[in-house]
C-alpha cells in the first residue's frame, strides 16, 4: 500500500508516523515545500523569547526519525497538482507519484492584509515556520522598536517576548479590543490586566490598522488609516491565517463553507481515497454541531492520528472541537472553551452568561491571585456553552475542567455540585466555576 | 418555622444562612457545642505555618454576622437529645426547643488510637476546632522537635507547617506507604517526592505505630510498637475522624452501613423533618453507587445547601461525591477523584489502570516540571474511574479535569479526543491526560 501525505508540520508529521505504525509494510511518502518536518510552530514564540537558543528543539521527529521509521520525508518539493482519477500527485519537478491512500495536511498561511508599499518595504514579517522565527529572533535582538499588527494569540504572545526581551512594541488591532475572539466584557479585562503589568514597554491602538509601510534609511515607516506615522526597526503581521486549500480545490475535493477543506467525521474528504486533516481541513464543533474552522496545532494532532487510522483501513471517528486556547501574555493566563456569548447568539442559542472575579484559592494564601471567569450558558436547557478566563497559572485549567463538561454535554445543573478538589492552597471553598453554576442556576430559575 | 439545627462549622453554617435566605420569615437557630462557628477548619495547618498571624481569618461568618441576618447561634451549647416525637431537642440545661425541622450537621471528632499513658501524658494533640489549632501553633513555635501520628491529608499538612517552621518531625504511619488512601505505586511516588524535597528536618517510620507516651520532664517520650523511643517536644495525632452520630442513632434516626448518617439524596435521614448534612451524613459515590464516608468541607457546603432547599420545602438531590482531594506537603501537589484501583477492584470493577510520568508543560519552557498522573478505568466498558496526581501546581487542576469526566460518567475513548487547551507554558502539546486516555484505549482494545 502506498500512503502519499502532502505537509508534515504536525497533522502529516502525526499521521506518517502513525500509519506506518499501524501499517508497517506500506510505503509511507510525506511531501513538503517547508525546510522542517514534524515542529512545534506554537513554540516560535517561546523560541524568540529567549528560552532556549537552538531551534532545533522545536523538531519533534527529524528526517532521519522518519527514515529509521521507515518514512521517506521530501523537503522543500512542492506538490503542484492532483490526480484523483490516476491517484497520483505532480511534484514541481513534474515527477509523478501513485498512492493508494492520500492525505492532504496542507496547513494555514499567514494572510497578507492590504497594505501599501508591503511589496518593496524591508523587515516586515511573518510568523509560520520555523525560518521566520529565526528571522524574527534575529531582528528583534538587534531592535529596538517593533510594529505588530494584530491582537489575536500570536500577537499577543510575541508582543510578550518582545516586550521581555526590552524592545519597545507598538500593537496595532482594528478591532475595539484586543483579543477579539473573546467576548467584548472579558476582552476588556484582558485589556486592563495589560495596562497593570509590570511591562509597560508597548502601546495599544484600537480601531486602527496599517495602511501603508515604507523603507525610511534601515527602518520601517508605518502609516495607520488613522493617520498615526510610527517609525520602527520592523513590523510582523499577525492577522491571522488562511487555509491551504488550492491543491485540494483544483483537484475537484468540496471546499467547505468555511472555506476549508469539507470533512467527515473519518477525516474523508469528498474524493475516494483522499483524507485531509490539520489547519487545512474544516471541523466541527461539539456544542454548536456547526462547521467551523480553528486552526490549532492540539487538533493537527489527533486529526492526524484519526485520518491515518482510518487511511489505514480501520474505523475511528473525531468527534470535533470545542476551540479550547490558552495564551500567556505578560504573563497572564488567557484561555477560552466553547462558544463565546457572542458566538452562542450568532448560532441560535439564548444565552444567559456570568462572571466570577475572585481569589484563584483561599485569599489568606500568599499565591492568592485574581481569576476572572465568564460562563455562557443556554437558559433554555441549562446546557454549558462555553467559558472564558483570565488570571494567572491555572485559570487554563479551570477551563479544561470546562471543556470536559461541554464533551460530556453537561447542564449548569449538573456541573453544579461537581467535587472539585479543594484545599486552601488550590481553591477557595466553593470554586470559581461552582459559584458560576449556581448563579446561572438562578438566572434560569433552576435550584443548584 | 422554626428551624434548628445542631452544628455550625460548614454544613449548618451554610444550611442555616441558605434556610434564612429561602424562607426570611422563619426562625432559624443554630446550636453549637464548638467555641465558633462557620469556620474553615481546611485552613488550620495554613494558620499553625503562619500564613497570617489572626485566627479570625478562618471564620466565614461571625455570631454578629448570623444575628444581623437574623440567625441566632448558641454557641458552647451541647444538645444531648432528639425526641422526633415531640419535635424538640433537648439542650444541656435540660432547657427544650421546638422545631418544624431539624437539620443534623455535628460533623466528625478525631479518632483517638489505643496508646498506653494518653490520658496522662501532656502535649498530645488533634486538630480539629480553631483551639486546636491555636494551642499547636503555640507549642509548635516554643519547639524543636514534634511526633506526627498518621501520614492522611492533615497529618502532611502538618508535617509541612512544622518542617517549614524549622521544627524537625518524627511521622509515625502504621501503613507501608504514606497517604495510604492512595494506590501503593503512587503512594511510593509520593513518599521519593518527600525524600527529594530540599527540607530534609522529617523522618518517616513505615509500618510502626505509637503504643505508649510518658511525660519526660517537659518532653514526651514515645513508644513504638517496633520499640523505638522517640523523645519529642509534642506529638499530634491525625490518625482519622469519626462521625459524630451519637445524638441521632439514641434518637432512633437510621445509621449506614458506613457508621454515618443514613439519608437520602435530599439529605433527609430516615426520620420525618429530620435532615442530616456534612461530615456526620453518609455519602453516595457517583462512580461506584454506593454509600460512602469520606468526609470533606467542599461536600459539607453543598449537602448543607441541599439540606437547606429541602427542609424550606423546595427540592433538590443532591448527586452524591467523588471523593476528591487536593493536598500539598512539601509544595508537592496530591491529588485524587473517584476510585483507586484497590477501590475499583473492590466494588467489583475489573480495573486497568497507567501511570504517565512526563513533564507538565514542553520541556523547553523554564517552569517546566514532572507530572505523575494515573488513570484508572473498567476494562470492560470503558468507563472512567478515577485518577490520582502527584506534581506541581497545577496537578490538582489536571484531576479536576477528571472530576468532571466522572460526573458525565465518560469513557476513555470520549475523553481521548477532550479539546484541552494548548501552548507550549502550560501542557505538552499532548496532554498528559490524552497520553493516558490513550494508552488506556490500547489497553482496553478500543481505539481513541
Amino acid at each position: 500500500m502506498n500512503i502519499v501525505i502532502i505537509g508534515g508540520v504536525a497533522a502529516g508529521a502525526k499521521a506518517g508516523a502513525k500509519i506506518k505504525r499501524l501499517l508497517p509494510d506500506s510505503s509511507v511518502k510525506i511531501f513538503t515545500d517547508d525546510t522542517h518536518v514534524s515542529y512545534s510552530s506554537c513554540g516560535l514564540p517561546y523560541y524568540i523569547e529567549g528560552n532556549f537558543e537552538d531551534y532545533r528543539t522545536l523538531l519533534v521527529r527529524s528526517p532521519e526519525d522518519f527514515k529509521a521509521s521507515g518514512i521517506d520525508v521530501y523537503l522543500q518539493t512542492k506538490v503542484i497538482q492532483i490526480l484523483p482519477d490516476k491517484k497520483k500527485i505532480i511534484l514541481e519537478n513534474l515527477e509523478q507519484v501513485k498512492y493508494d491512500k492520500l492525505i492532504i495536511a496542507t496547513g494555514a498561511r499567514p494572510k497578507y492584509p492590504m497594505i501599501d508599499g508591503i511589496e518593496t518595504t524591508k523587515n516586515i514579517y511573518t510568523l509560520r515556520k520555523i525560518e521566520d522565527g529565526i528571522k524574527i529572533r534575529d531582528i528583534m535582538r538587534k531592535s529596538k522598536n517593533a510594529v505588530i499588527l494584530g491582537s489575536g494569540y500570536i500577537g499577543l504572545e510575541i508582543l510578550e517576548s518582545f516586550v521581555k526581551n526590552g524592545v519597545h512594541v507598538d500593537l496595532i488591532e482594528h478591532n475595539g479590543s484586543i483579543m477579539p475572539r473573546f467576548d467584548y466584557d472579558m476582552a476588556m479585562i484582558i485589556q486592563e490586566r495589560k495596562e497593570t503589568s509590570c511591562y509597560k514597554n508597548f502601546n495599544v491602538h484600537l480601531e486602527d490598522t496599517i495602511c501603508k509601510v515604507e523603507n525610511l534609511s534601515n527602518k520601517v515607516l508605518v502609516h495607520t488609516i488613522k493617520g498615526k506615522k510610527i517609525e520602527t526597526d520592523f513590523v510582523v503581521l499577525c492577522s491571522g491565517v488562511t487555509p491551504n486549500v488550492e491543491i485540494a480545490e483544483n483537484a475537484g475535493i468540496k471546499i467547505g463553507e468555511t472555506g476549508a477543506i469539507w470533512v467527515d467525521k473519518l477525516m474523508r474528504t469528498s474524493v475516494e481515497d483522499i483524507y485531509a486533516c490539520g489547519d487545512c481541513a474544516e471541523k466541527t464543533h461539539i456544542v454548536s454541531g456547526q462547521k467551523v474552522w480553528i486552526p490549532l496545532g492540539s487538533t493537527a494532532n489527533k486529526e492526524g492520528r484519526c485520518a491515518a487510522i482510518n487511511a489505514a483501513g480501520g474505523y475511528y471517528e473525531f468527534e470535533g472541537v470545542l476551540g479550547s486556547t490558552v495564551t500567556r501574555c505578560l504573563n497572564t493566563t488567557i484561555a477560552m472553551t466553547g462558544l463565546t456569548e457572542k458566538d452562542a447568539k450568532s448560532v441560535g442559542f439564548s444565552p444567559v452568561s456570568t462572571i466570577i472575579k475572585k481569589y484563584d484559592r483561599v485569599a489568606y494564601m500568599p499565591e492568592a491571585s485574581e481569576l476572572i471567569i465568564k460562563i455562557v450558558a443556554d437558559k433554555i436547557t441549562g446546557l454549558l456553552l462555553g467559558g472564558q478566563a483570565v488570571g494567572s497559572i491555572g485559570a487554563d485549567k479551570r477551563i479544561n475542567t470546562l471543556t470536559t463538561a461541554l464533551l460530556g454535554h453537561l447542564t449548569v445543573q449538573e456541573f453544579g455540585n461537581n467535587d472539585i478538589t479543594y484545599a486552601p492552597p488550590y481553591s477557595t471553598t466553593i470554586d470559581p466555576l461552582l459559584d458560576a453554576m449556581n448563579i446561572l442556576c438562578k438566572k434560569i430559575n433552576r435550584e443548584c
